[in-house]
């Protein structure tokens, strides 16, 4: 079963005028012209306060580790699971068909189907490629009960999730199947790992929780450690800073979807991107998706790699930024500009900016730098479409050939696009029928 | 053998006409008028930087864990050492008096002679007792081969650096000598742990790294996991995110004592406080103490205290200021204002205005919030005289009543006596044998 539970329609709508100026700089902070005056409506402010309630009420915890083909809502053998929003094989980019055939090789199969995590109620760092036979942790929100999935992170370097492929990357898939799995799901036996807790911890100790991690990281390695992790799998954990990606990323897929189904609400529930296409889902129209062409990330390269190498936008980690943390998190992550450029100020000013787009402050990720203020959470279509404020993501950038891995971390301004189509959506879909 | 290797002579001299000021608002972070303008000495200068480099060029590592009697130069049975300057048993106030009663009790002892832990190359936190049979640790400057010790940490509660000494807490302390120190030692038989990286990258992590340290704690624990240590010694550590401050103290020590004895120096090496009276020791003249009454913290305060339950300013923890940390380096910081006081931007205010006493920026010390500039390190005497300007320490409070422990947390400013004292007296041992 899937959670779509029906055909998935695809709406790329534009607004062309738009084009020039959102390639001409992805990142900037500038204020823009309203891009248009909307008519207050009570109605849906109040379909959006129950929606972005729920989300804030998420209080997620990690209960378990199985394989994705037996507890993944709707996975099955002959199927790989992506980020991003609906692609064909032909459509994908270099580092997302790396990806996608490394797990073809991995499950020993010739062909497989291609659907979004996002459907499945999974999400999956850069190309996000779940098989059948991958372990995936589970998240769960406590309030509303719903789960969410997620792949464990492989670490840095050489990995399938930045489209390499070779042997030892399929090794290292292969042992974290048959050893840290198991020996993962075995810590958990005793009882979950409150998440949200690590969360709020982790914003007062300079992680942003998309790009930066070491805190969140070093907070479940204790909690691990303590449970009687083995070693072998806590030196895995120790040498990869990015291990609580994946599950904040789950983390915050739980508390989008019990955000998800609100009837008339133009919250945010989903942004994803699958290396060639960004999308977005819209609390009121959860089965619909809104794309545009994904945009290129502006960052600092490793080594002699260049802009001209990177591949555009990739990953469903912007489920973080979706969430209020990563880009709208930045003010508590002053560190953050060695990876993705700016500086403490203008870290600040890209959380200052995004309330101007949220529905809410989460109390559960207040930001010290801003003096305890919650987090910017919760995007409205609405006042994205009237700012013209896009919301900021932080991301790694991979080199647009498949298997030559992360070259970068940037930032990467979401395009307008989907957010007019996704307004002109639910707006004509009002009993009046006709957009504002 | 004593580090001062002779007779120690403690000056307090004063300046009256500060001292109604001092006494009305130690925290206040306004500029002050210069006390005095002072012609520049190229030779003190030179010396300064002398001094002040070995101080930068530290290199902190936890080598071991040892009994303090077999480890710390001079120590002996019947000698208990406490934290600041020297002091006799009658001018004791009620938390060190606490301590050193439990301590005689735990070595099973009807008196002891009284030491400065600083006297000894070692520093304790608040009462800071050390005695003859507790585990310390050993920290070793790479650079100079220093090594510096300090008691472990005993947690939060009830303890006997706050003065509490029943039954429960020497029991805890008996378990830490005969369970927690050999576990340590054991544990870093495989080689030492660079503090000098954990220290760098907690102040990237939210840690200023004397009132706050989850981030250093974590890692260190994550070291420590690796290397086997004992379950029951991981959830000690676990349950204590103050472990990492005695650490970070021993450190701080090494890297100061390795810029000592520089002659003409006016380099402050040690600022430390004995709950009755405040003192700094300088690079010039290092065996001198020059002390003043020590002033009261203001900050807040748990439960039902109040700022008159408040013992005088105790604890060899003002040596992590004397490195450029804690109350200098509160710009990393923002999230400790929820125990000390004040707002983000003081935080990072207090970090601005230590620039103007110290003589370096020290690159292993970054601020990201200041856009990596190292933080504000090595005192000097001088600049202190000319601006009037206090250092600033973050720092526990004590219940003047021995046995009640902590009731709070705040900041404090350096009494500027101890300052002018040792400005005087450096300067009439100069050639020409006259203050400027």
């Amino acid at each position: 079963m899937s959670l779509l539970g029906g055909p998935v329609s695809v709406v790329s709508a534009g607004a062309a005028m738009l084009a020039d100026a959102l390639e001409a700089d992805q990142v900037r902070v500038d204020w823009r012209p309203p891009l248009e005056r909307l008519v207050p409506d009570p109605e849906v402010d109040l379909a959006n306060q129950r929606a972005v309630a729920r989300m804030l009420a998420a209080r997620p915890r990690w209960v378990g580790v199985g394989t994705a083909v037996e507890v993944i809502p709707g996975m099955r053998p002959d199927l790989l699971l992506h980020s991003g929003p609906p692609m064909r094989w032909e459509a994908a980019s270099g580092p997302m068909r790396g990806a996608l055939e490394g797990a073809l090789r991995l499950e020993g199969r010739d062909s497989a189907d291609l659907e979004p995590c996002h459907v499945h109620m999974a999400v999956g760092p850069m190309a996000g490629v779940v098989s059948a036979g991958m372990p995936v942790v589970i998240v769960e929100d406590e309030t509303s009960g719903i789960r969410a999935y997620s792949n464990l992170n492989e670490g840095l370097g050489r990995v399938l999730r930045y489209g390499a492929n070779d042997e030892a990357v399929l090794e290292r898939l292969r042992w974290m199947a048959s050893v840290l799995g198991p020996d993962l799901g075995r810590a958990l036996e005793s009882g979950p790992i409150d998440l949200g807790a690590i969360n709020q911890k982790a914003l007062q100790m300079g992680d942003e929780l998309h790009n930066r991690h070491r805190a969140a990281t070093s907070m479940v390695f204790r909690e691990l450690a303590l449970r009687g992790l083995s070693a072998e799998s806590l030196r895995f954990i120790d040498q990869n800073d990015y291990f609580y990606l994946n599950l904040v990323m789950a983390s915050a897929k739980a508390a989008c979807e019990a955000a998800a189904g609100v009837d008339q609400s133009t919250l945010v529930v989903s942004m994803a991107r699958n290396g060639t296409e960004f999308g977005i889902r819209v609390s009121g129209e959860p089965r619909r998706w809104f794309t545009a062409a994904a945009a290129v990330p502006v960052g600092l390269f490793l080594g002699s790699y260049t802009q001209e190498d990177a591949n555009p936008d990739i990953g469903d980690s912007a489920i973080t930024e979706t969430f209020g943390l990563g880009g709208f998190a930045m003010a508590a992550a002053p560190a953050i500009t060695r990876v993705v450029g700016g500086t403490a100020q203008t870290a600040v000013d890209a959380s200052l900016e995004m309330y101007e787009i949220t529905l809410e402050e989460n109390s559960n990720h207040q930001i010290p730098a801003l003096d305890f203020r919650g987090s910017p959470t919760g995007i409205d279509v609405r006042r994205v479409v009237e700012t013209g404020i896009q919301p900021l993501i932080n991301t790694g950038i991979a080199h647009r050939e498949a298997g030559i891995g992360q070259i970068g971390a940037g930032l990467v301004r979401a395009p307008l696009e989907p957010f007019l189509a996704a307004h002109l959506h639910l707006a004509r879909a009002r009993p009046d029928g006709a957009p504002q």
